[in-house]
């Protein structure tokens, strides 16, 4: 067993999707890596960007024929880094939030395999930035709380949010995988006390070809489109602009979005798995409003 | 006056310090800038990526002579890019979160000046990432919860956090600014019921060569090191492993990262104005502990 700073396991947030939205050293990180391990969440154009010696694996939860389980991804981690192998586990976003990086540091901590965490960039910032608002604003919101509505879902101990508390005017909620039915949701948030009229922003594949986003308000979140996953939902005051600014930038930006998005991949030599459509043939591909 | 995509306004997120934490989309566009607008807080090793053909104005609060207001940063911008100057506006951290960005993107979008922004990483998963911890876990933390303490400074009329919501044994909490005295903060968390054994950690200089942090218990952050800002507070069950693992990569990680910072800064052939120390000048460079 060697424990040298060559057989470091990376744990590296990929970010929400766009490529150009990896960091400096993931990218440098991935381009590196022998082993890459990664969330089925992770968009191709990403993967690409490791080297074609490396070994690439898919450890996520929807991939094939066999669901790969938390103890067969740590000893993968820790039989590789042990043979020498730079490994870089690969997860959506920022690894520290719903990542389920702690399982995995235990882990690597219990086998004396140093490792290091590279943040990446979460879908709340991602998401608010998409739709050109800010998530906390100085007249509207002091806070930002990010839960997850698929935790609760899964596990039947974890109690709900305590929305009483969490829903605020002056709060800004963030609501990672908040699910396809929006309705029980919403209202829980209205029975807490939260205006209907407070802005809603529901953004699905956010920072990739196929981000769409829906502006609305509480009041109307129960008949929000069912957007494919991964999704968030944003909810709060400082989300005020979302709506106009959404349709302001829309016409420009979808295109531009996809030229950038084509001009990277040729750049680095990649052709996207799973081409986008064009504007034309799927009208709806950015916007839904 | 001009309001093709030329003459779009990027407002960037510049990340926690490390240029490697750069994505590289903030990467490309500061390279290609005509004028760089940076808040204090971004470090000179970012700044020096710009083109040396780009103007660069720090209009943080804390330059030089004269303070400059959020109306003249308003102005410069708007008059910048209406004569067709690639403008970027570069603020530490995620702009979205607690970075003033709703104030220039109303501003923007009265004079109708296109803009795009772009996210960066958070203070909260930076400092997170260099102790080696989660912010959430299934296990022990199902939100996280981001509050600024400088705000509720600021301005006397806002309320203080309600602490007894927020506080509570399966959240983490973020707290930016949380300014140097943290006794009274510390007092507030206890009287809201959180337990005195929650372990915290303070991070100071986040992501730079003078990084340091303290990891201990909410009954022990009123004897605090008062840490040079900007710093961040990360309290909750989630940072259980912190200490130790700071402690398990110090001395190894301590000298990686100035050799990281170094070669970073070599292969971009850029000097950092402020050279940091070598361990040996100061000991207590990057470890409080």
């Amino acid at each position: 067993m060697t424990s040298n700073a060559e057989t470091k396991v990376h744990l590296v947030g990929a970010g929400p999707g766009d490529p150009e939205l990896l960091t400096l050293k993931a990218h440098a990180l991935l381009r590196a890596a022998d082993l890459v391990l990664h969330d089925d969440l992770v968009p191709p154009a990403i993967i690409a960007l490791a080297s074609p010696q490396a070994i690439v694996v898919n450890v996520g939860k929807r991939c094939g024929v066999k669901k790969i389980t938390q103890l067969e991804i740590n000893r993968m981690m820790i039989a590789s880094a042990r043979r020498g192998m730079k490994v870089v586990r690969l997860k959506s976003g920022d690894p520290g939030i719903f990542g389920r990086l702690a399982e995995e540091l235990d882990a690597l901590e219990a086998a004396r395999i140093p490792f290091e965490v590279v943040p990446g960039i979460t879908a709340a910032a991602a998401a608010a930035a998409s739709v050109g608002v800010s998530l906390t604003d100085r007249r509207k919101s002091s806070r930002l709380i990010i839960v997850s509505g698929h935790q609760a879902r899964e596990n039947e101990h974890a109690e709900k949010p305590d929305w009483k508390a969490l829903a605020r005017e002056d709060a800004t909620l963030a609501i990672y995988m908040p699910g396809r039915d929006l309705a029980p949701l919403a209202a829980d948030i209205l029975a807490a006390g939260l205006a209907p009229s407070t802005p809603v922003v529901l953004v699905s594949r956010s920072a990739t070809p196929a981000e769409r986003h829906w502006c609305a308000t509480l009041a109307e979140l129960p008949g929000a489109p069912r957007l494919d996953s991964p999704s968030i939902l944003l909810l709060g005051r400082a989300l005020d602009g979302a709506e106009k600014r959404a349709h302001a930038n829309s016409s420009a930006s979808a295109s531009a979005r996809e030229e950038d998005w084509q001009s990277l991949l040729r750049m680095i030599g990649v052709d996207d798995e799973q081409p986008a459509p064009s504007p034309n043939e799927n009208p709806e591909r950015r916007f839904v409003l």
